[in-house]
């Protein structure tokens, strides 16, 4: 058999959370990266007007390879042929088609940890090696240049994700172009998870393509165009691995759903209410921002973008994921443990996801409150 | 880089139809193994239902996990837990997941050739060593039991097929059952591909589960059920194989498309309507089985089940690419090239998909005949 891979354990959380939630308890999912609203309004109809009209073979859209050619134009400057464009069942399938495509079995992936948990599985699951370069709060949870530079021997390959899981931390444009001056220095190709694009609460978020055009970049329809359970996504493949990702594409996975490529056209078109999504998110990020010094967690790493606060809970516990479960037991709130992206010091961390309604953001925070309030402080050596 | 793997040419062939297409001609699709037909009424109407009442996250319907643990029970007298069900975007991701949970970098997976294409890529981009045993007429183009014996060492894993893509032969039960003997005696893993269940013309279907308790079995709602475009599949995994094939769907793949998952449920009550489409198909099976002995295509494969007919063309070509590049643009008629299910002698021979209208079959012969006609035979040396 492959290399033994670690469960995802939010996923562990969830399936509780929604047996908790069959038995009558009212609970806040805080635990997976997903919208809580749906694909924007013209999405949906654009859906219902399909389902009347197509069979819906296998198919991939050309119009919607089209329309993201338009959004690295518009948005980064950067021009791209639709032929490099791959549509995919989501960011996931988009990550393994990068991994395969691009490395040998043995080839070593540098990663920033903490980081998503599917970055050290998927590329075990590959039989390549992982590369974790331990990243705390002094470099903001985030790899540097620096860092890659250091490393001895070089790895094959890096996964840059910005804005980050689960810490939510951009790097800036200057960091990106150093990195990107390192990896080709070096012969290290980049896989970029641009997944959290459009989610910023300040900095302005740039694309690997803009600093490396050789880069795989990994994309989604799951985050800022809230359509997770339509499993849409994309992968930039560069100009010279075009006939092989296409090749790989045609065997491992087919094409994407015809729905979700026909819906997501016209999502990226919803900016209005896509924008008004983020509005929330911003009003939530500050209400968390402000409520969790109060419950003891105040040391928390900047969430610049994406929908997350990755939180110290050392305070408490060195056991992120019990401490998550009887949390979720407690409170009926939902969250994902730190041990999930950080498999040596996540123990001390949790990470909550507040893509959710203000008014639910405020509800979880009253049930939080009281219940860290009761925690006893952890018993140290 | 991994391995190369060569590119599915029938996509090609699909992109030149388009194109085609898209100038104004009128095509005719052969070329894929995908019904013309949507997906059930009821499956379509839950759609609708569920596109304007949830907001689709990543979820797994335990539901229709219970839904085909019972179409195994009243369809095979096979006794399932749901938890070994997993819910996949098609077949295709459900056969990664199997390759890569089951099987070590180099270990020898045998299968039969002709096969479908992506038996060989995709055990080749996973780094696994493919072991092609040539199924001629003679067998039927099919495995049996005592290939598989007779291959030293014995390999790791083998890819069973019934109904089989090209062909369309079914394995007779007496025969799984010797495969089963065979591989559990000689530690061989089996992954049984029963996509094409439900699409028989005459013998029964048998379940490899019925007689292997723990092979994996990878199926999908592109076929029977007729809802490619949709992307799902699952993949029953055995017992011991549990918690690792779902720490590799968490990590690799996530969920499988909300809407797909609630209208698969639907679909698997639509009997009435999928049978109305199997006789379609057989109607359309008699049809060319009638007419292409009179185009010189006398030597086909016995077509079981499945919607396929794989057509000896040796009289007019060993280049099957070129042969149906040249019948499509001078016909209008996409086919798939024997070259994709068979890199030593499909050169020889092609394929014809008849998952389409009656109408349209009849449509397709009456631009066939002349053509064919008209072809020169081939110059032998």
């Amino acid at each position: 058999m492959g290399q033994n891979i670690a469960p995802f354990q939010a996923i562990a959380i969830s399936r509780r959370a929604h047996e908790l939630k069959a038995a009558g308890q009212r609970i806040l999912h805080m635990e997976f990266g997903q919208p809580s609203t749906g694909a924007p309004k013209g999405a949906i109809a654009a859906a219902h007007h399909v389902l009347d009209s197509e069979a819906m073979g296998y198919w991939e859209s050309l119009p919607l390879k089209e329309r993201i050619c338009r959004h690295y134009r518009e948005g980064f400057g950067v021009e791209l042929s639709p032929r490099r464009m791959v549509i995919t069942c989501g960011a996931s399938p988009a990550l393994v088609l990068a991994l395969s495509t691009a490395f040998n079995p043995g080839d070593r992936i540098a990663m920033a940890r903490p980081g998503y948990v599917a970055y050290r599985n998927t590329v075990r699951a590959l039989n390549l090696e992982p590369v974790e370069i331990a990243c705390g709060p002094e470099v903001r949870f985030q790899l540097s240049a620096a860092a890659l530079d250091a490393l001895e021997p070089a790895p094959q390959g890096v996964i840059i994700a910005s804005p980050a899981n689960p810490t939510g931390t951009i790097i800036p444009k200057e960091e990106l172009a150093a990195i990107a001056e390192v990896c080709q220095r070096r012969g290290i190709r980049i896989i970029s998870d641009e997944i959290y694009h459009g989610l910023s609460y300040g900095p302005k978020i740039h694309s690997m393509l803009e600093f490396a055009p050789d880069a795989y970049v990994v994309n989604s329809f799951s985050k800022y165009f809230s359509m997770a359970g339509w499993r849409l996504g994309w992968l930039v493949s560069p100009e010279e691995g075009v006939a092989r990702t296409n090749a790989y594409i045609g065997n491992l996975f087919l094409t994407a759903p015809s729905l979700a490529q026909h819906a997501g056209l016209i999502a990226m078109d919803s900016r209005d209410e896509l924008e008004g999504h983020l509005a929330v998110y911003r009003k939530n990020r500050a209400l968390l921002l402000e409520a969790l010094p109060r419950l003891g967690l105040d040391n928390i790493a900047p969430p610049d973008g994406a929908f997350y606060i990755y939180a110290d809970v050392s305070r408490f516990t060195d056991n992120s994921l019990s401490f998550c479960l009887k949390l979720l037991e407690e409170t009926g709130v939902a969250t994902a443990p730190g041990v999930d992206f950080d498999p040596v010091d996540g123990g001390r961390f949790m990470r909550f996801s507040f893509a959710l309604s203000t008014p639910e953001i405020e509800e979880a925070l009253a049930r939080l409150e009281p219940w860290f309030a009761a925690q006893p402080a952890r018993q140290t050596a």
